[in-house]
């Protein structure tokens, strides 16, 4: 029987495991920061009529540079955040992780380093790690996990990270970064030549501008990126994308693979982008509920952090393991996620009665440790 | 306005451009190898069931680790190679492409080489370079381009490649490299320590037995990639697969990108393959066009070299010049590919009348040449 390690894998992988939330059946699943709605049945004839129309040019490879798909992306993009953008401003990929992975190809790799402030999207490092890249890590403060622009500001300016991720609203902790802040980190780092991807995978659950209006500034520093996954009902389509100058587009089509989105996922995208009105009412009824949850989290007893997402961090009894508390929600079927930040759990907003059975089990649960 | 220059790009990548074939619109597509004909409508209606079937739940992360299509694979490489394989030694990707770059991340990355013998699929060294592993360059040798196995022994022992490539047929040339030479070469490199990475994009054009048949002696050292973009028409579904040792996949699974692959890329390529058995006909009917573009250009002049695939590679008349001549099918509203060999262009086996097209352009080009 042959072991991973009789195969000559590169040494920084050994020991390693495959990175992902536990799959697991419980009728509750709220780890994953899904939009729990299924898509329209409008979007869904939509999609079945595009299918059957591209399906017989599939023995041909896909239009290479997904021009329709990245022309609507930028027509949503100008409408949600109110800043213009064209099919030239936008790239798109296979998830937002290949959108970074990609970034980080061109602007990362050996001997390059890129900055997070971590707690944040635990994808980051990994995808550092993947491109060679390395990992500078500032801790964010407090008890709501806030960047200490201070502190960043120091940060950049000793370490002259080639990259600097912000991620806002932040997964997992919630919170944003204001737009004062990020034009300040966006100072100290174009100071030092680098550039900063602001991740935005849950803007459309918050009510601070977009970094997309701070593009016309920065020109040459800033990146945002974005999903389909989230707020847009899309996890299973895999689209990611970012919205910069159109210079970075020029640039990662220099390490992109070549025909990366197929012809389903561009076409998929494109129909969903077309229901965007239908899709994004979703994201206002998941808002109303965050609150309706953290209202109710904090009564109960547990401490929250504030959130601008579709998912709520609090912290577990004084007492108690963070794990274990984990596995007692699995117990009362409630699949929440242990992120690994000690003394937290997190918690994806769902529909109200899947909300309503994680606040039955989270009352039941502090009960036990009082 | 922006440059690229003004980016704090890689330095390795500038000056660089795309890679990719140019998207032209033409009669007479022959460039790019896919097959010719559309999924038949059998196959159309299954996938537009399944999608709506599936479209429901678009909203949740696809399977993560494709089992079910993998199953499948498993079941086509069984029946097609007829060596007995199972979902364990299959993985599958967006196209063999981003199979290659994960296995080049998991086996090569800096400090780490990779032989190639060239001319072959261009995107090897793209790759190569992509994930900073060094590329060693070992020429094919002849007027038929074929792999001169005491050369590649020697380049073997002597740069201890931690990968090696081996396309068979090889495209953009057309010949295969023959199991006998394979197991010299896997013997080499095993003894170095690497592994051999047989590149099966084009297999099923051919009579050769796949190299799945020496993956029971060289569990540790042999990779077979596959597609299902030439033989299996479905080039706009970007899916590609490697078959190995187990030990393989639990390697990639430390670097793939999580939810890699969309819910509707999965089920399409499922469907895909359980309409194989029609698929495969037209590999049949293709096979035989190649025999009769091989015989007639010959008749014309033109100096052919010997093909197992869905393409033809011929040398361009003495005095002429390759791109020149590529030019010349365009204005004759025939696309092939310039490959970048001296001397060489390649064309892509279509339909009967398209190969017609591109034989009467040929033979007009060449009375211009006498």
């Amino acid at each position: 029987m042959t072991d991973l390690n009789d195969l000559p894998l590169r040494p920084e992988l050994r020991g390693k495991s495959a990175y992902g939330a536990p799959q697991l059946t419980v009728t509750n699943q709220l780890n994953t920061n899904e939009n729990p709605y299924a898509p329209s049945e409008g979007l869904v004839e939509d999609l079945v009529t595009e299918v059957r129309r591209l399906a017989t040019t599939l023995n041909r490879y896909p239009e290479r540079d997904a021009v329709e798909l990245r022309d609507e992306l930028a027509a949503y993009v100008s409408r949600q955040t109110h800043v213009e953008v064209t099919r030239d401003q936008v790239w798109a990929a296979n998830g937002s992780n290949e959108v970074l992975q990609q970034l980080l190809q061109a602007f990362g790799g050996p001997g390059r380093s890129v900055m997070g402030f971590t707690p944040s999207y635990s994808m980051h490092p990994i995808l550092a790690s993947g491109t060679q890249t390395e990992f500078l890590d500032v801790p964010r403060t407090g008890e709501n996990f806030d960047i200490d622009v201070d502190k960043a500001l120091a940060a950049i300016a000793e370490q002259k990270p080639d990259i600097v991720f912000v991620t806002t609203p932040n997964n997992p902790t919630g919170g944003i970064t204001p737009v004062t802040d990020l034009r300040r980190i966006l100072e100290a780092e174009r100071a030092v030549g680098g550039i900063v991807i602001v991740d935005e995978a849950y803007a459309e659950f918050s009510d601070e501008p977009s970094a997309t209006t701070l593009l016309a500034e920065y020109p040459t520093t800033l990146v945002v990126s974005r999903t389909m996954s989230k707020a847009f009902d899309f996890a299973g389509g895999r689209l990611g994308y970012f919205v910069a100058d159109p210079a970075f587009i020029e640039a990662v089509m220099l390490v992109r693979l070549p025909y990366h989105l197929s012809t389903l996922s561009q076409a998929a995208s494109t129909v969903a982008l077309r229901h965007a009105d239908e899709t994004l009412a979703t994201v206002a009824k998941l808002r109303q509920e965050r609150i309706r949850v953290v209202e109710a989290l904090a009564n109960l007893g547990y401490k929250v952090v504030p959130s601008e997402s579709n998912f709520v961090f609090f912290a577990v009894p004084d007492n108690a393991d963070a794990h274990e508390l984990w596995s007692r929600f699995l117990d009362l079927d409630v699949l929440i996620r242990d992120v690994g930040v000690a003394g937290h759990l997190r918690m994806t907003v769902g529909l109200p009665q899947e909300n309503d059975a994680f606040l039955a089990a989270a009352d039941k649960i502090i009960g036990e440790y009082k």
